[in-house]
């Protein structure tokens, strides 16, 4: 195996910052209804206050729709939520009700009026709290209101690797899930 | 195993949105040295231009530095880096020289004047656009310049996960790594 050779590859080749977290991200239609779509695009961006960022696509119906109404649940998922990612982030909410032809059932929230996706592993309740383009995208920069895991999966370590087989997106249609655990520093923390 | 229970956590529990990728970042230093940082909070956020954006702590020693020179690389890093990753983000490089320390080696950059790691498994050379407070934390909006990957772990599809056993963060000590491969939609893309 060579580990001397590098190669270049386009600085727009995202997917060597993969694999990252799928999550499905759930927002209210301007009829009531919900739409879901999958994003890796998402990460905490603060703990005080807490915050995540959205990176979305600036022509996207999410994107819409978080313009709006500027409430969302992010849902992290696992493996067997797999071919459910694939729906929710391969059509578009415009054409096709996602919601219903996934199947969802909603987990109603505590504090926001969108509600997160019942089975997820995880659901955070999340605000918009101000939006910034780059380039083809919008950042939505937003504050946790409020978050809940499932009692099976979450220890006071974080997931349960496990159990909690975390759905991780790397490119198209390949994805994967976290393999061993491993501890840095010799001893378990 | 129950599946129907939540339970609440704290809003600012961020290792929900967790493992993802930990990367090391470099950084100049006034005297011309170089740090090197651990960061987990980083992911791209457009392709046209490519832009990536790292949350970084305000009060840390790298948002300093990238204050007063806007150049970095993101090195993509491996479970052989494990340990390297764990010394570069425990302590601050304000006390101690980590580079150094940790016995890292540059691997010189195409575009811009801070290197990267060498036997990293990829490497992005970044460029400052723009800044942002959010809560204890500052986002570095940056332009991806130019992107390098070790050509025995990087395919066509992406990193292939065979080989690439690219680092992740639960929380603390404790990392992973990859598992298997998922594919969605029935079929290889």
């Amino acid at each position: 195996m060579s580990t001397g050779g590098y190669r270049e590859i386009d600085a727009d080749d995202y997917r060597v910052l993969h694999p990252r977290p799928a999550y499905l991200v759930v927002a209210r239609k301007p009829d009531g209804g919900l739409n879901v779509m999958a994003a890796a695009w998402v990460m905490p961006v603060s703990e005080e206050p807490p915050m995540v960022v959205l990176s979305l696509d600036s022509e996207s119906y999410t994107s819409e729709l978080l313009s709006e109404n500027g409430e969302l649940t992010i849902n992290v998922v696992g493996e067997e939520h797999l071919e459910m990612v694939w729906g929710a982030g391969s059509v578009s909410g415009r054409s096709v009700d996602k919601w219903s032809k996934l199947g969802l059932k909603p987990l109603p929230s505590k504090v926001i009026g969108v509600p997160g996706v019942k089975g997820a592993y995880g659901v955070l309740e999340c605000v918009v709290k101000e939006k910034k383009s780059v380039g083809e995208c919008v950042l939505f920069i937003c504050e946790v209101k409020a978050a809940r895991v499932r009692e099976d999966l979450y220890t006071r370590y974080g997931w349960d690797l496990r159990k909690a087989r975390i759905l991780l997106h790397c490119g198209r249609r390949a994805f994967t899930v976290p393999g061993k655990l491993l501890v840095a520093g010799g001893k378990r923390g």
